[in-house]
């Protein structure tokens, strides 16, 4: 279904039909493209607080700078529908985070209008860093390069990092603050007080406006006055020259903070902006939510809210499945609490994930013992290993996806020093419909090339609960536990728990034929499958092997002396996941096996739902029934 | 040989010695500590100029904290060799980075007083925060917690991150900010250029005072001067206040700069700062080599001098191997310079590591094409994909194991979006002396796994200017060369460069009973095992692979048809790296053989000389060796 768009929004295809307008239409633009947003959202879902808090920026920047010339990332992208729509998407809009359809995050296959792919946050500085020396390299002194980064993510170290190159470039790059206090979350760390310190009481640059008017007043007195006032003038203005602001500090000039909702002032700035040469940064305040009420009010809740009623503002349900089972994140969330109870060295660390992970059950419940650490995956890791040379129990709840910015921290700060760390790898596998930024792909290769670690995952809520359980009691190294996006299978989740020796699987089903080794989530589809394959008389052993590392190697042995065609299943890259481990033990152990490795393939995978991505790459439960098949026929063909 | 220590340090086990001399011998301490560095590092090497700078802020922590109980945590830890001797390690220090000796950084394992291992820059605020955190928690007011940092580490964004989170945590936490300006090269982002602006012509408290003492006498002036001058005050006092500073901006306490090498002083300060509560950063000055006219003036050259004659100041030069073939980083520094005259996209990047990488070389001769970014990798690498968007060729050169600090960037901004970004990954496999924290062990495994992106590395100079040369052509993806640190086999090696097809590997010596594979510098040492081995009557084949991604497919259709045992050999872990891909091909294809694979074994391997690491992996030459013999033993009683 297309969703009509106001007047003037159904006559702009891209920026250049934008930019034909008179300024007095941007209020109205900006309106209608709000409004569309909501449509759109409201009956699609999708991200949306983000977007609908920088409308007016939006169309301020795409009617000030000539895009695509001129280059605009934007930081994560949750918020960038609105440059979708207004290049050259609108009509496409419908189908956003649809399989096959417009990706949620700027993407450069999608557009030349998006400069660089974003998903994970903080990057943007470095990308526009890099394109405006670039510019500078090919003497391209007119280009603009714009980030706009949110003051979440200018928590991320990368962000950090980028200034303090960006601070000694001088090249014409415009970094845009929007400061709406939040990630998906409210934000919590010093950077936030200081923006609000900026942004409220004492307005940073009214004071320093105050304070050069009153010198000058001064200067028209008696004598004795001015003498001092003289002085008082010189070391104010070496003050007030030298560094005297955290970005200013790191040679950014700065500029704001001014109101992110008021297109016309924008305009003016931007204008302004564009003729000031050097690296700059704009404060700009926003609201997330902005000018839809239920999303001002609750802005965690609406940052992805799915889709809802925009009249009431309610929230639609999803029509519950047959068996209406928990997500693995609240099972996370509520078993962390129960364990903590009973531990009291167990502390719970989240990089600004609080809700998407639910460690903020344990946030409200033990606020003493649970952190959010605001974006910062690096800091987390190692945060971690510090309260675990205090023989503490952190469990470090990170997205798969994410934890490859801990990579370093996990080998350097925990694994070499063989702490006892938990990391809990929340999204692990395809993360559906947030796409190949958001896939956890890698962790079940890039965890278990390293020393002192477990590597773990569990097939369902019980199993997750009993590796919890076991990953907290008195141990040394680190421990991982990855679970994927979404629901689990049992509605009765709340079963006591007890320890699983480390590097046991188990048997789901003994078989004849052949076997079928799963990690994790996936063991559930091979359950479907041997049940659907028994009726064709076709009768596949099942393990559930729970742990990548130390593999059981038992049970091992005696599935390759059974056995001489197995399948392994994978939520994860085939290449060097699971399934490869598999190969080293047979080759270390001298078995003879065909062996059809299943998972991710090694191409970038776009987004959709996770079960259309799973049977696109062949590991759903068609997908492993046919291999299971075809390698029957095959082995029967050999035989004959 | 022991080193002699002077007569008071001679007496000093233990901290707990130290606090028992008088404060007004702490100045004849430091001199003897000093002269025992310098004593020391002249005849075994090691990092010198770092430990110097802090002698006297080392036996000032040692004197007032209460050192092991109170924690201090050495960031990187290149400075921790006076508090290695003052606690406990003075007669054993001469083993200092030799084989099974001491570590040449702080390591729990080694002793209590190093409460965080370390070798990458930049965790220290991050573990210091979690042991605050955790002292918090359980209640212990008393407790400090000391976080000694460079300015140089400070630029790498974990160390902002924490600030982040330590400005809001309420913790007995004391950063030590110690400013030299420099990393292993000179320091030069907008960082260094405030901390030197507050540290120089307006030390910035001294304006404050300045400008508080004015506003006192102003106020003592006639009315309209008071009145002004009080108007004045209200705004520059909410200025004042507001935070004025980076640091405190993130609601840290800042205090100083002070003098880092006047140890009373900073005994005083130290003591004062015990009584206030909260996080702050005291800013200490100090001179990197101090003490040591030569080492003060060339603080590069003197990070690490290697062995030197301490009267003369002259460094020993290594006596020359029978060949004198140059290391990869030199092969690397001016293969970049002569590709980059010819192809005007290549930009060169290195994080902190111009004379380490031999970027300098570049930076010297083409200014505007090469960019140290201080350290910080995570934005070295979407920097590079940022220059990338642009169609430039960037070389983003990275030692293997600070590459894990750029993993989600390697992933998320590069290869996702299939961007011709060129990776060095300088110091790949044992790195020797420096140990587990700087082995770049895992790079093989953690690479292969992502898509978009061609794994190589070269067996010697010749082939890795070919990989350099094939890197910088036309092509979409990544392109990663890796090489060891240190010298390799080509007195000869300016040898005029050609493409190698990607995917390709070549036949160093065809054979008969076995096939050796290899990847990297690890293939010379198979042309000395085949060599040895023909003595014997064995004829291994051996195949110089040089692409772990993509695999030589037809090269290895051919070996698997000809070869039933091979060994694999790679200076990587084994588990997930190279050997696992060959296993990978193999179940792929369903060949048979038995496939040992030789390498970095799952464990946390110490420090030594890579030759003794390698040999005490097993893949040293008579490592593989043995194990063809062995191999070959088996097949033969297999047959019999």
């Amino acid at each position: 279904m297309l969703i009509k768009a106001g007047p003037l929004l159904a006559e702009i295809d891209k920026p250049a039909d934008l930019r034909k307008l008179d300024k007095s239409q941007l209020v109205q633009v900006s309106s209608e493209l709000r409004q569309f947003i909501i449509d759109n959202v409201s009956v699609y879902g999708g991200h949306f607080g983000a977007s609908l808090g920088v409308v007016e920026m939006t169309v301020a920047l795409h009617y000030v700078f000539n895009t695509p010339v001129d280059q605009l990332v934007w930081d994560v992208g949750h918020q960038a529908y609105g440059h979708k729509i207004l290049t050259g998407r609108k009509d496409q809009f419908y189908t956003n985070r649809l399989y096959k359809g417009l990706s949620g995050f700027p993407k450069r296959k999608e557009s030349d209008y998006d400069t660089f792919g974003v998903g994970h946050s903080s990057t943007s500085i470095s990308a526009a860093l890099g394109m405006a020396v670039a510019s500078k390299y090919k003497g391209d002194a007119e280009k603009q390069h714009i980030a706009v980064i949110g003051d979440g993510a200018m928590t991320g170290g990368i962000a950090f990092e980028a200034m303090n190159q960006a601070g000694v470039s001088n090249t014409n790059l415009l970094i845009i603050l929007n400061d709406n206090c939040m990630s998906i979350d409210p934000n919590v760390g010093a950077l936030k007080d200081y923006l609000t310190d900026i942004t409220t009481s004492q307005a940073y640059n009214k004071v320093r406006d105050e304070v050069w008017n009153l010198l000058g007043k001064m200067s028209k007195f008696g004598s004795s006055a001015r003498e001092i006032a003289s002085k008082v003038e010189t070391s104010i203005k070496s003050f007030l020259i030298k560094p005297s602001n955290l970005f200013e500090s790191l040679n950014l000039r700065y500029f704001g903070p001014i109101d992110g909702h008021d297109v016309n002032h924008m305009v003016n700035i931007f204008n302004d902006l564009k003729k000031i040469p050097g690296p700059k940064l704009l404060h700009c305040v926003t609201v997330k939510g902005k000018g839809y009420g239920p999303a001002e009010k609750d802005q965690t809740k609406w940052h992805a809210p799915g889709k809802f009623d925009k009249v009431t503002g309610e929230i639609r349900k999803k029509v519950p499945t047959v068996v209406q089972a928990p997500k693995y994140q609240q099972v996370f969330g509520h078993t962390i609490v129960e364990l903590a109870k009973k531990n009291d060295k167990i502390i719970g660390i989240t990089p600004a994930m609080p809700s998407g992970s639910s460690l903020n059950v344990m946030m409200k419940e033990m606020p003493d013992r649970a952190f959010d650490v605001d974006i910062a995956e690096q800091h987390a890791v190692t945060f971690s290993a510090g309260l675990a040379t205090q023989g503490l129990v952190p469990f470090c709840n990170i997205y798969s996806t994410f934890m490859q910015r801990g990579y370093d921290q996990v080998i350097h700060d925990v694994c070499i020093q063989n702490l006892h760390v938990v990391f809990c790898l929340d999204r692990a596998g395809f993360a559906g419909a947030d796409g190949p930024t958001h896939h956890g792909a890698y962790d079940l290769a890039y965890m278990r090339c390293i020393p002192n670690i477990v590597v773990s995952a569990p097939m369902n809520e019980e199993e997750l609960r009993n590796l919890m359980y076991t990953a907290q009691l008195p141990r040394e190294g680190a421990f991982s536990i990855r679970y994927p996006r979404g629901k689990g299978v049992m509605p009765n989740w709340q079963t006591p728990m007890e320890e699983i020796k480390v590097g046991t699987g188990r048997v789901i089903k003994e078989g004849e034929d052949l076997a079928i080794l799963t990690i994790g989530h996936v063991g559930n589809y091979a359950i479907q499958v041997t049940e659907q394959l028994a009726q064709e008389g076709i009768y596949p052993g099942h393990y559930d092997m729970r742990f990548v590392k130390p593999l059981d190697e038992a049970l091992l042995h005696d599935i390759f002396s059974r056995y001489k065609n197995i399948v392994t299943v994978e939520d994860g890259c085939v290449m060097g996941g699971f399934g490869s481990a598999i190969l080293e033990f047979m080759s270390e152990h001298n078995y003879v096996a065909k062996i059809k490795r299943l998972g991710i393939p090694d191409r970038v995978v776009e987004h959709g739902e996770q079960i259309e991505l799973h049977n696109e790459c062949g590991f759903g439960p068609e997908g492993i029934a046919t291999t299971v098949r075809q390698m029957l026929v095959a082995d029967l063909a050999d035989k004959t």
